[in-house]
């Protein structure tokens, strides 16, 4: 007997695969209205015959996915997302260089249309993933929250226009990001509301963030997974986001 | 430009894809010994404009992971299991009948050599899942644990033979289980201990536990994953276990 998914789970394996995925633990950069994560031991191999620790984290804490419902009442739980939903062909857009050069870069309609004139079109149903390379920041809490004198954070993010490009125009699933949020700082400081977030969850579907190891993914050709466990009603979870993915060209 | 893992996607979802993880909350069967998990919101939508949760979670709980390190010092921590361990090739052995006919059903080797002689030999590398239909008590917490008049559980488990030849004589790499023990009952109150656990872990491979929807699958043809996020330094997760499997003969 021969079994198809056998084999091609064999040739699966000898391409990359790569974690997207920080590490995470009490230390962890998160989201400034959110708690660290505490961790306590229950029981010991020595004193009891086995290991278990108890985690408390919130929904949006390491490398997470947020469900629709994080933002928009109404719309899907996590558990409610489809597992065929959250295996999708990846597409990476790289702004490194711009990000490096301008930590309040926004990614705008703009700039998917001239990258579109260099890279081709953009597939429907792809999960859109912008690197800038602000995943080299962790888990340095201060390079990664990067405030001013005056306290105010300075991160790159999506503009409206770009996420409104992506799903309206070109179909695309999802997107992902290495930063905490969708939008940049600028753009939360202007309309005091993640509009970007709000925008791409009301289209009931889901995002990723604090994504990491994009650099070492090609522009298109590999496959993302964002895969969580599978809480009851909840609006998002840690991740676990990893790609298939041909030797980076 | 053709992008041969996108071709194979598209292919991979042409197949059913089976969801083998409970959903958890704060009611789920869990391990006796372990308290059950606290949800707590943080913000909402109304009154905040996000709506975000804190969960506080023992390690084992819902469907989960078991790293070798949860009963063995210095073997390996969840992180640092590799992702390609985590997808394999699955056989499912059904002893769904003589579970319900007989809770503390142990399975041994000899089960298992007069399973091959039906079945063909099991192959090495594989994920190894004994279906009992267990999982069909879930949620219910009494069927669950399924106490007898004097408190003692009485649950079906792998006899640590058979966990044994699936590992050294075959070269198995993974087993799971819909029960919350490797071990049957009748095997924990005999030995005072979870032996067969013990010995699995101790080969510094993983477990799933609290596996569900096994009756969905083929005994030979899918894949599992086994996807966690990833904690620093943890003895197991909340997993998202699920197979890609065709239609079942």
């Amino acid at each position: 007997m021969s079994y198809p998914l056998w084999d091609q789970l064999k040739a699966l394996k000898e391409n990359k695969w790569v974690d997207l995925t920080h590490t995470f633990d009490s230390k962890s950069p998160h989201f400034s209205a959110l708690e660290e994560a505490y961790i306590d031991t229950i029981s010991t191999v020595p004193e009891d015959g086995f290991f278990v620790q108890r985690w408390s984290v919130a929904t949006q804490y390491g490398t997470h996915i947020d469900a629709p419902i994080h933002f928009v009442e109404h719309k899907r739980y996590l558990h409610e997302l489809d597992l065929k939903e959250l295996v999708l062909p990846l597409i990476v857009l790289d702004y490194s260089k711009e990000v490096a050069e301008n930590p309040d870069f926004r990614l705008t309609r703009q700039d998917l249309l001239e990258w579109e004139d260099q890279h081709g079109r953009i597939e429907p149903d792809s999960f859109v993933a912008f690197r800038s390379d602000w995943s080299k920041r962790w888990p340095n809490v201060e390079q990664f929250e990067n405030k001013d004198a005056e306290g105010n954070p300075h991160a790159p993010g999506w503009a409206l226009d770009a996420l409104q490009f992506l799903l309206e125009e070109r179909g695309v699933k999802s997107v992902g990001h290495e930063t905490f949020d969708t939008d940049a700082s600028v753009d939360v400081a202007k309309h005091g509301d993640l509009i970007g977030e709000r925008y791409v969850l009301g289209q009931d579907t889901f995002q990723i963030e604090l994504l990491t190891n994009l650099d070492q993914l090609p522009e298109r050709g590999a496959v993302i997974y964002t895969i969580s466990p599978k809480p009851a009603d909840a609006p998002g979870f840690p991740v676990r986001a990893f790609a298939i993915t041909p030797e980076k060209q």
